[in-house]
């Protein structure tokens, strides 16, 4: 009554950051020597280019009366350096019970803010060819710490962007004539004083961790829409009376024409500081992130041509200052292309290329090392490749 | 040849845990503010609030003449965070030999002395319902730091209250006309110097681990009695001459009336330090935690009630000092209740409140936040509640 | 299409380690007062006296042609504390591709050059009984901290002495009449900057952690006989402009008689480091470690005896410095001798027992505790038996 089932997927993938010097001779610095670039690179065996290493156990017992009880435990694996096996069910861990009435699962989950972002993308936000949206807002609302951010797997203080834990999640009915849709609601599982002011002195530590959101799409023959909103607590102080949040709305869609299938999506996502007490001065202004993808599919035989364009841009609101120049908002885009080719259903060899063009001192690379930023030097392109084989079993 | 078995468990729990401002106006501070009572309270997504999380793997080969060799590998994970996948088989991990003359087994297990605790507990010390004199056992030897306690799976060095670790048991075979019986020993696994003289200068390092005990009962039709004895070596000080031990004494007993099944338990723990050589001024005394319990379990249809009512009390046994005040001795007691509706043998749904209440600076939750406890506040009361689905496979 | 296995094996073992006062009555301190010998001794309950505690998940799929998908996945278990389950697939950890042109293999897996130690030993480098080579190798190349060195299950960045992460393999294809061969390639997955003057002043660090080696060999009947060689990098220094690597040639070798089996293998591994500009005064000489072993396994009916005799010895190179007296290279010898009683083909009870002779400060052991080493007292002989059970699923 239990499945194992799993992915094996490892590629020789390479990375290359660039940075440039854009500063040139100068009325104060007439004599200024222009250093070029400077480029950090790496060859790796990774894993996950084509789809997510996994291992996993599911089952489904049937109740009787249309009532059924399931559940999911499935582990992210590094298959290419052995390190982590089963340490964790981080990519799902479930227990569902479900009838007429739709789905209510318990545990950890998917975000349905995420589901867009991935569902819409050519690449499924594995490997170099992922999109940006997915990049970008990876690393926009972690909690505080940028190790919560790099390690979104074993730490549950990640910022809930792909997946959220201790949470309760309900489904539509599957039989509702192309119509799907869910909502979801994680427990920050904080400690509550009451009163108030015995809650200790600590920063984003009382309601940080809550994520709300739900997702409602149409899927028939060849069309598949669907839009989400979510809301994610990224951190919080009791005693300043301020609320940190990750809002997002997105809206994505997919037409199969047969030869071809397109992709699209469009994201916003606002990190907002909620005040109890307006500062004098206006508090931090809302920073905003908004991106858009384009992508294609094309079946050729047993193989796949995959391409996308994914583009973001941050906008911080802030203030016009007299006479100042204007701080160019930071933007990037990214052009991604690749190939599958099928050997069978479970086993198929890759090849992905992808390039990033960053401005106005924007750094998401395609993956690899960070750029070097500086003083000196500024980010601007990103260029990687996988070349790899996916087995799953 | 390999069973692959698991349980995931998972529910809506919340806790509260209520601290009273238990001073008054006195003849030095007649003016004194009683600042009333302050409360922690949590909500969470939890797991194992009837049965305990896990997945296993477990076999048994036939190797003739009644000899059979088995293993049992059983991991505890967290489905509710997905946190804690097979990292460990912190549960169960034992590789064993059987025959007529019983059964030995090699490695980490149960100990002897835990199951009168939670075999004779209604609520099989799970969730809130969970014993007192489980609670209280479970932090009164840990080995010196506090983070053993909170970490009895991942930490080998746990006082060994549940289980042991680098242990051998036998098993009396199970054909003695209801008489069954086991006895365990667990290595500490330190070094031995010798000379003597050579063993470093650390505290609790030299024989901190190991443990001894045996369990014997009889179960036969409705009756189920127990008795077990163990002595676990929590510290040490080579130097000083000193032995920490936690030994407890325990019995258990149930009785199934068939409408109504009755359960009962007695025991007895003492932290002892024997001193090679006796201070001149008398030692540390000993530490008494007694505890006794009561409960019961009521079949309705596809139902369970159940309900326990459970009483500890620490002694300090410090000695009575002229003209000063006797110390009360900490006490507590514990009234949970629950009902559990079977949907299938695999899948239950399950409801627990339960409530502790201290008295004289006993500090027992039901789980979750622990108390404020400081100069002003004094624990009082905890309360808690599970709901949930449990899904066996 | 996926099969489960795994061995769980625990013995009762214990560890002796003397080291000796060696020093005694001198014209400067006349009446030195020899302190004779100090002894750590350890008993445990073990894991992996016979094989290696593991459980794996491992299956292949035809792809028609005679092309096939394969994946295996193996983890360490430590069954005597239960403390690591599936935690990493540190064992094993590949996808492969095979094929009438042989098999090409990705990910974490045996070197070649680790082969010949364990195949030709007849305890297999596992228990109190494992082969000096085994051992004085296994601590010859660590990656400058100790901690790599007793860790090589979790930690990547050791010396890639038994197994490489990240690595490329190809195998040739099984039908040669005999012959058989693999050769080997593991990323170091150090970033590389351009121009190099970008690379941050960090020892160690740009380019450890990459091998390449490969093995050849001939098994056809009763014989079978192997050469590898692989070189590791196990540190450099891009500004001083020096690479370490531990360079390994071996030479191993089986003849099966029917009453007795031979073994004997011959072993050079040498630390070196190259230096871009050599120093004035010469740079550090090389260290050379060589050892040889002989073994002999003799089947009695269900049983199987097992004996082995290796030898080791370390050359520092150093330069003769006049007048000084010659500093004696250390040098170790193992005498092993073991026997294996099969309850089945899954299940054997075994005995082993060995004793190390250390002379001229080599400190080498049969496991358990190391030897107290400090001004008086020198390492000496480290004896241990293991007395267990291995049970295999």
């Amino acid at each position: 009554s239990v499945t194992l089932f799993g992915v094996v997927d490892a590629s020789i993938s390479g990375y290359s950051s660039t940075s440039r010097d854009l500063n040139g001779a100068t009325f104060l610095n007439p004599f200024y020597l222009n250093q070029g670039s400077v480029k950090v690179s790496r060859r790796t065996l990774a894993n996950s280019g084509y789809n997510s290493s996994r291992i996993g156990f599911r089952g489904t017992e049937d109740l009787g009366g249309g009532l059924a009880a399931s559940f999911w435990l499935e582990a992210p694996i590094s298959n290419d350096d052995g390190q982590q096996g089963i340490a964790t069910f981080a990519r799902r861990s479930t227990v569902s019970l479900s009838g007429g009435f739709g789905e209510v699962r318990l545990g950890r989950d998917y975000t349905p803010t995420f589901w867009n972002d991935t569902v819409f993308d050519p690449f499924g936000t594995n490997g170099v060819g992922s999109n940006l949206i997915n990049t970008a807002n990876d690393a926009f609302g972690t909690f505080g710490t940028p190790a919560a951010a790099t390690a979104p797997f074993t730490n549950v203080g990640s910022s809930n962007y792909v997946r959220a834990s201790n949470s309760i999640g309900y489904f539509l009915p599957p039989n509702l004539g192309g119509f799907y849709g869910q909502v979801q609601y994680a427990f920050s599982e904080k400690n509550k004083y009451s009163p108030g002011t015995a809650t200790p002195a600590t920063l984003n530590a009382s309601r940080q961790g809550r994520y709300v959101g739900g997702r409602f799409g149409y899927a028939n023959g060849p069309l598949d829409v669907a839009v989400s909103y979510g809301s994610s607590t990224v951190g919080d102080n009791y005693y300043v009376g301020t609320t940190t949040k990750v809002n997002t709305l997105n809206l994505g869609a997919s037409y199969d024409f047969g030869p071809v299938k397109l992709f699209g999506e469009l994201s916003k996502a606002k990190n907002k500081i909620d005040y109890e007490v307006e500062p004098f001065l206006g508090g931090r202004p809302d920073v905003d992130l908004t991106g858009y993808l384009l992508g294609v599919t094309v079946p050729v035989g047993a193989g796949l041509i995959r391409a996308s364009y994914s583009h973001v841009k941050y906008d911080f609101n802030a203030p016009a200052v007299l006479f100042a120049p204007a701080v160019e908002d930071p933007k990037a885009n990214k052009l991604a292309l690749g190939y599958v080719h099928n050997l069978s259903k479970r086993t198929a060899l890759y090849a992905t290329i992808a390039r990033v063009s960053n401005k106005n001192g924007a750094a998401l690379t395609v993956g690899g090392p960070a750029f070097i930023a500086n003083g000196v030097f500024t980010p601007k392109t990103s260029t990687g490749y996988d070349f790899g084989i996916r087995h799953a079993f």
